[in-house]
């Protein structure tokens, strides 16, 4: 692999400041420890340092002069004692070409290096401490103008980026195969997730990028189920996992549901058919200058279609979307941005509102898709007891429901099928590999029962 | 599995506390989220807190009412909205008989319910923060005096504590057997981890109890080596796993050296031999009323010894042992309290100061072993190049050096063999299983390459 582009992002930064002069500044996220122990959290970088240095280690900072389009890493020192234990660190020489920067000095050099480039005005990130910076330049901090230029660097990813988020996607999926493949009755969710994340660990990635889920049966309709500990004790239920690790700083978000048993149930079948007739319909749909809360729109359209094809929802299909709907079967939004962050920054442009409507309220981003964005594309359908509740106690809404079949397919629980997909010029290309088609799931599927 | 004793933890804490009045007030810990993001730190529960709760959700808290002795749980309040998401919470009855306490109530209420006990003060932890008890509580807060009897009765562990300490170390015994059984050469350091981490997150483990290390050949000389992503390439290495599972909050801590190949080299077995020789002397000496410290010089005067026969060492046993020379072979102490923290608390007792000599300065605990202590015995011999460097330039400590015999065995990179054993009344017992016998391993590393 390359060297990781940190300056060329900077380059990105500075171009969307929009000013001719002054230094970025940006500092690496520290180690914590619990409270009354010497027991360290794992270490995760900070998203905006990691974009502007690719340095994976506690107590850096960079910084970047606009006006001369010098780059400076700013590296932990090791003392000698220190070295003992973990070993002789890199040189400064060693640091500075690793990560493609101009320069490279100790991070107790900061305020004598930058002083040194004389300049006007220091832009900082505004959630960043700026002690380092020290009393010459602490007066020059601005810690207003720096967010969002980086934050729109980041929504638009470069091939490496793309690289790197292709292989995180390739070892999750890997694992989602190795998951669907071993699933038997009897399991429980932990193991599950424990083979997960022993996998993609095994395989070079550093963590999950977010607590990943394995519930089974019900479990599913708990939409933020974090528990992963009940046993799998029905060949009748499915297992909906959404886990993704993270392979280099960047994230990978998959999904998939599949049957605990060689083979769908009716009933699951056909709420499995309509989430992936979404996905397929949606991801088909993805192209730039399209508005991302009109994909959510056409997942729900589609929703809307198939449930009154099982007969869950009756009458008029543009009255069950006027009123939507499909919002109390999907309560989450049809995808987010993706990158380092898993729900990657820059979702909502400055100025845009969330649609306060059932399902859309929560949707992660409102914007124009354009190329280079990466997006998840995660269609479900859910029967949470408190939600349809609700929707019964809605006369507006009730009338396109029929209980008395959602009754019937209350115990599908939920399914999700979730890629993450890249923009193009002409349309989009999906970096989501693993199967997700019901004749391959149940090929699979019945492997595990030989 | 019964209640988990939270309020046993109380009634111990406010008797070492020696007061017959006053409340103790401890907070849970709350969920971290990385800057500018929305992603969470994996939860862990402040360790004082769980000892005195039980309890491994967070924003709850809880109080002892030392007069009347009620205990108090303080509930985190789950709204209607958020319920939808992450489904219905147990009631306050549910939690208050779950954890065993008297009473329970939302944290919303602390400072009405602590008011009406009329409190004459308030026994907080210094790193707590102390907004809850609202402006009418807060001046009743000493900060000063919970402290030490609160860790003074976390290093006493009672019966429920060593049970699920026996099951943390029963899961990570298995996996490293598990390991031991797999590790092929071609593997990388990352797979050996990552399988330990699948195997016991799928046993119902909650993470790692500190960051495990996978380290080949020379990586063994790196104490504090993390980065676990090397090659196994060669059948004439070693490979150190420390690596242990925390299971419902309490720790395990176990270190495994076994060879890459089929079999130990003859110098991988000489070092592996004394260290197993000093670990199981330690083992036998451990009791209670003797010093923890002169454990650590037991294990020193077993190496001196045996690097004496190697002719790694020369000279006289008591120059060798008056200048610490162990010391540069092995850096570290020859053991910790361990419990819900792996580094428990405790190990200096007040006005207790470290022992500034090679390799005893690191000595994580000075104090009488008593029956209940739970301490790992983890005994290594390193090659570690910046220490023997030092140790050549202390003509005091190089006389009794043979540095061209040392060279001979630099290749074996490091051993450990660590255990955590249980001190009783008249002895110890060990809760670590797992094989590290050299026969026992060679049978195991033979069908590995059958």
């Amino acid at each position: 692999m390359q060297v990781y582009p940190a300056k060329q992002h900077f380059v990105k930064v500075a171009k969307n400041l929009g000013v001719s002069s002054g230094i970025i500044f940006v500092r690496g996220a520290e180690t914590i420890i619990h409270p009354d122990s010497d027991t360290e959290y794992e270490f995760h970088q900070d998203s905006n340092f990691y974009y502007l240095s690719g340095v994976r280690e506690p107590g850096f900072a960079a910084a970047y002069d606009i006006a001369t389009g010098a780059a400076i890493l700013f590296v932990h020192h090791v003392s000698a004692d220190e070295a003992v234990w973990i070993g002789v660190p890199p040189s400064l020489e060693d640091y500075r070409r690793a990560h493609g920067f101009d320069e490279a000095h100790y991070t107790h050099d900061i305020e004598s290096v930058l002083s040194q480039k004389k300049p006007s005005v220091i832009f900082v990130l505004p959630h960043q401490q700026v002690d380092q910076l020290g009393s010459s330049l602490t007066p020059l901090v601005d810690t207003e103008k720096l967010l969002e230029p980086l934050h729109e660097a980041r929504v638009f990813k470069d091939e490496y980026e793309i690289a790197i988020m292709r292989r995180a996607n390739q070892i999750s999926g890997d694992a989602h195969v190795k998951l669907m493949k071993t699933t038997q009755l009897g399991m429980n969710e932990a193991e599950v997730r424990g083979h997960f994340v022993g996998f993609t660990l095994g395989q070079g990635c550093m963590y999950e990028a977010y607590g990943s889920i394995a519930a089974c049966g019900r479990n599913a309709a708990i939409l933020h189920y974090t528990k992963n500990n009940q046993q799998l004790d029905s060949q009748e239920e499915m297992i909906l996992v959404d886990a993704g690790a993270t392979y280099e700083n960047y994230a990978s978000d998959i999904t998939r549901t599949w049957p605990i048993g060689p083979k769908f149930t009716p009933e699951c079948r056909a709420i499995y058919q309509i989430v992936l007739d979404m996905q397929k319909q949606v991801i088909a749909a993805c192209a730039p200058h399209k508005q991302w809360e009109d994909m959510h729109i056409l997942s729900n359209r589609v929703a809307a279609q198939g449930l009154l094809d099982l007969g869950i929802l009756k009458g008029d299909i543009d009255g069950i979307m006027e009123n939507y709907v499909v919002g109390y079967f999907m309560p989450h939004g049809i995808g987010h941005l993706i990158g380092i962050d898993t729900h990657d920054v820059g979702g909502y442009p400055k100025g845009v509102q969330r649609i306060d409507k059932p399902g859309l309220r929560n949707l992660r981003s409102r914007r124009e898709m354009l190329p280079n964005m990466v997006f998840t594309v995660e269609p479900g359908l859910y029967f949470v007891d408190d939600i349809l509740k609700e929707a019964q106690q809605n006369p507006k809404v009730a009338q396109f429901i029929d209980f008395d079949k959602v009754a019937e397919y209350r115990k599908v629980g939920g399914v999700r099928i979730e890629d993450n997909i890249v923009i193009t010029e002409d349309g989009n290309y999906n970096l989501t590999t693993c199967p997700r088609e019901i004749a391959d799931l149940e090929a699979i599927r019945s492997v595990a029962y030989q």
